[in-house]
């Protein structure tokens, strides 16, 4: 579409013209039957089929150090596969535990426990505190939101940047505001966005003076290994710079399987200071005797050590990276030049992140579902639900096969440009 | 020991010889070196090694509904695996959640949702009220009571009876006190006691007028289908019984295959109201995207069916019932006629409750230790540990191998004696 050009430099009659074109191959669209489903950062058949091998294992019952892994214990879960996510996430297998199927179950947790107890360096529980609020950079994920606002934790947005959260905004934030007690950050191909906080801005929110002395960063590595190209990105050591900069116990770091083996039967990880590991496994083992560790040994055993997990994530990436090519190939054919959207290009995560016409998001949302293909909904990125420029829409594109990835994305583009068309009719006419 | 006499009896020199007997013994005993454990409810490699079918299954990945058990969601779990076990605890499958490794956790989340939040009948959150207690029936399970201290709930015992906790007395104690907001009650095989809970002494608690409207039953079935005797006694219905009594929220039942499969590496239940079940899942979605379906998948398709579940049972029995019957003949051979001790003669579950002479419990328990004979702690039945009478002592036979139950028995009967022994003499002499 190199002789695109902006949409709303058309005249009226062409405007016109446009829209009538987009109706037709709406309708056309809908008539077509299609059920598509772009909606949840979900692995795709061919993904778990990679770790099928796990269907079989263990094939012993014991772990390293000789215990049973079939009867109760060992809260900090089995060290073999400890060491081998700790040498990953570049910490100390000491202050990694490993956990059960889902590290958003550890990040409610480890918040559960900040509201009813406090934290290692709380003066008090936070239930005591008149409010506490958290700093999340949007667009963001959803779930992150939901979390905090069920526990009453009220949302305050930065901009999320491709180098990760907009750290002179996060710093002007918190130094005064002892209320502010946290922030959420997916550092490495965030979740919609695909950023990777760079070390610059690690090394910021580490050191940054907080006027809440127990300020936590949520470190959310969900997609730490989660590479689509052969630039295989290393996450910022955020233990180390935040223990150099006096703030040992600022950040939590989390990660998982669920999107290198299988999702809901992974395992989970919690990276934090000696201290707070401390304190999260306290709290934990008022309510477990023990991580599932039968799957944490059928892990260590299918990966072997950290080259295997490296190893494997490579099959990932080539079975995904075609589909993030071909959302790619579609948008810039179809919506390049014409000045409606503009997306992301990630480098590794699961989502690429499309701006539409501001105040057309929900629009698009609503007409493609009429077409047969599901989206996230519209300002899912944004706490509460509210994206205030209506623009925000999330891409999934790794569950569907690659063939669907095509009519999927073609139908979107297509919603993108009749729901601009609308748009700039309206506004053109006064309407 | 048809020809002992109670050791009170003793005149002050029989007493002294007697002592100096056991002092004796206990000395050999101690030289003898022997390493036991006789502290916690644990299966045995044998008994584990009954569910090893598990470590290569499942043999498919699409559970009965074709969903692919090894991708994100059905928070409730299973159908095939919720089927078999709600035919086997008497509930709607609809009203039963399969979880993940524990049922611990799920009390746990339970009761920090109510903190939090409120159940589906409270005026308001737990954390909102002056104070909030509970009542345990003691003896008891020593992680309940350590999960309510830790969210700052009081607790108030009752005697466990052997059908089941005191029921007028709790009954007294709910009908005009609204700070009691529930009780805990392990309703068969009782732990320690091994009580089972009659079906009229649920339907008393079914039934009950409570100060507080929110009034919960935690009734954690753990040992549910752990029968030693061919009398496998079926526990009362009580979702029936408190919901046609006009209290249907009042239980929530808790179960997991811990003690059935693997410890900890098995499928948690809990099954409630269909409104609370609702208000539970609706609390657990926040962290959390679905239960380890594979382990559920797992579970199903070894059981096959319930039958499969009471089959597999009665192989657990065959392995642990001469335990306990060894259990049973040292403490009559060594303690019979004394009058220096009581023990409960369990027909299921994982423990053995034995009374010493008040004020000996933590002698025992001191002596042992020094011996090589690890017992849980005295005290631990009781909330905050503290057995007013120092009296009761917790026997988990079903780890060690038989072999080694029965020096670890005649160890703790020869500790018995001679502290009973210590605290008559001291008696005796005024000490």
């Amino acid at each position: 579409m190199s002789t695109a050009q902006p949409l709303s430099a058309l005249s009226a009659d062409q405007l016109a013209s446009f829209r009538e074109t987009q109706q037709t191959a709406y309708d056309e669209l809908k008539a077509s039957g299609l059920k598509l489903d772009l909606t949840r950062g979900k692995p795709s058949t061919e993904q778990l089929d990679l770790s099928n091998g796990l269907l079989t294992l263990p094939t012993q019952v014991n772990d390293a150090s000789g215990a049973d892994t079939r009867n109760y214990g060992n809260l900090q879960g089995i060290a073999e596969l400890r060491e081998i996510f700790a040498e990953l996430l570049w910490v100390s297998p000491d202050q990694l535990v490993a956990g059960g199927n889902s590290s958003l179950t550890m990040m409610k947790d480890t918040l559960v426990d900040l509201v009813l107890f406090g934290g290692v360096d709380s003066p008090k529980p936070w239930r005591l505190e008149e409010k506490v609020r958290f700093i999340c950079p949007v667009p963001g994920y959803d779930r992150h939101h939901t979390l905090l606002d069920s526990l009453g934790i009220e949302m305050i947005t930065v901009p999320m940047t491709p180098d990760g959260p907009d750290a002179d905004a996060v710093a002007a934030l918190v130094a005064d505001d002892p209320t502010i007690k946290g922030m959420w950050l997916v550092p490495t191909y965030s979740n919609p966005a695909g950023s990777v906080c760079s070390q610059d801005v690690a090394a910021k929110l580490a050191a940054m003076p907080t006027a809440a002395h127990d300020f936590k960063i949520f470190w959310d590595n969900a997609y730490a290994f989660h590479h689509l190209t052969e630039d295989e990105v290393k996450s910022a050591d955020i233990l180390s710079l935040a223990s150099a900069a006096g703030h040992p116990h600022r950040p939590i770091v989390f990660a998982s399987t669920s999107k290198i083996t299988f999702a809901g039967a992974g395992v989970a990880f919690l990276a934090a200071s000696p201290e707070q590991v401390k304190w999260y496994l306290g709290h934990l083992g008022k309510g477990s005797i023990g991580p599932d560790k039968v799957n944490q040994l059928r892990h260590a055993e299918f990966f072997g050590n950290a080259e295997g997990v490296i190893t494997h994530m490579r099959r990932h990436r080539d079975i995904i990276a075609p589909k993030f090519a071909e959302v790619q190939r579609v948008l810039r054919e179809r919506l390049g030049g014409l000045d409606v959207a503009t997306w992301t290009d990630p480098v590794g995560g699961y989502f690429v992140s499309l701006d539409v016409l501001p105040g057309t998001a929900s629009r698009v949302v609503e007409l493609a579902k009429a077409a047969g293909v599901a989206l996230t909904p519209a300002g899912a990125s944004y706490p509460y639900g509210n994206d205030p420029q209506d623009t925000n829409i999330r891409l999934a594109p790794t569950y569907p096969a690659l063939a669907e990835v095509t009519p999927a994305m073609e139908a979107v583009a297509t919603c993108v440009l009749l729901a601009a068309a609308e748009k700039l009719s309206a506004g053109g006419q006064g309407r």
